[in-house]
């Protein structure tokens, strides 16, 4: 098994840090999206949609989508609930985070950290803000109620949400008004196993 | 049980066909979001994020995100499939929907029937027609390959992405380049239990 990634993306990061709590190795290859690594014919010919992270089976098959890969190699491990009603509560959490957290907080963070906030993209970059806030209330109300988004117990929806959840600042987010957040950011910290983002 | 949503929008649509497909019925309360009703306190009371479609279960529990929410009321059918990697690569496609395709397709829809193609959306509107057509690509490619998106059974993936896709023509899209797609759009529409999207 091979994972095509880049170790500073919050998507590609998702899957090292759920192997390291998995306490399992997969072999990984650098991608470099910004020399458009992932747009050669040879990458597209593995996965269309030319993003990364993408997973690659021994038999040649291809996964791509970072929630979607989760899901593959977490399969039967207490990181997915079996109940229907939380196994669709995960499920609920990892689409708000592709919908309404990812294209604000990692897009915020990706215009200032990796371009360094460039005149042109200052509008956009300030036009994520109020979205990405809300993403952040809407995290911290739940996580007031439960230490875990649900409930208890670490699953893939925490890790889902700790990738651009705990390098918010990067995108211009203080955690400050949010102590749930803070206090579930030590305790996915605090778990056995854990890597954290390569800088 | 009961569905909080708006008939005429794709997410919530999805719910509808579902159901029709699998021969079950629920009750169904019409939100008007143009009126703001996704975001009253008693709506945010029971969904933080604000968004339809949610289900809300006899016993209070809610859930929202269209593509969880299929799941819940899915779960056990032949519309999920179990081995592990047909299971990811379902939501693979899900995830595809709700990153790549909806953002584009959907909001270029809503842009142009809805709000009727002002002259101060027109660049948005522009801008969303690249992203829609490379969606349409990657779709197409693996509908030339097999006639359902995870080959020869249609699932939760042909639902999710078949809402916005047969509609795509509002948003300016036009499918005459995609004759897979066109063909998996007709052996949806003769799937037994088929409803059509309200006008
Ligand atoms: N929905 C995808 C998003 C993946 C994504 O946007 N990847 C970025 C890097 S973080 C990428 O490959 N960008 C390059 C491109 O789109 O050309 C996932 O969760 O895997
Ligand atoms: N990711 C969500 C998206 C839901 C969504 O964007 N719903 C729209 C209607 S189609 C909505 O509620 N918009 C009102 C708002 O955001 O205020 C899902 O798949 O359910």
């Amino acid at each position: 098994m091979l994972i095509y990634g880049d170790k500073r993306s919050g998507n590609c990061y998702k899957l090292q840090l759920l192997l390291a709590l998995l306490g399992k190795a997969c072999e990984w290859i650098d991608v470099d999206i910004l020399k458009g690594e992932c747009r050669t014919d040879t990458f597209l010919a593995k996965s269309p949609n030319g993003k990364i992270p993408i997973l690659e089976l021994d038999d040649g098959r291809v996964l791509s989508e970072s929630n979607a890969i989760m899901h593959y190699l977490a399969s039967g491990s207490a990181f997915i609930p079996t109940s229907p009603f939380t196994f669709a509560t995960l499920l609920q959490w990892q689409f708000f985070e592709q919908y309404s957290h990812e294209p604000y907080i990692a897009v915020a963070r990706y215009i200032n950290l990796y371009l360094g906030l460039p005149e042109d993209r200052k509008a956009e970059y300030e036009a994520k803000q109020a979205g990405g806030y809300r993403a952040l209330e809407v995290m911290d109300k739940q996580l007031s109620q439960t230490p875990f988004l649900l409930g208890n117990q670490i699953s893939l929806a925490d890790i889902s949400l700790f990738a651009y959840t705990h390098v918010a600042h990067e995108g211009g987010f203080d955690l400050a008004a949010y102590p749930a957040i803070r206090n579930w950011i030590t305790l996915i910290k605090d778990q056995k196993g854990f890597i954290p983002m390569e800088a």
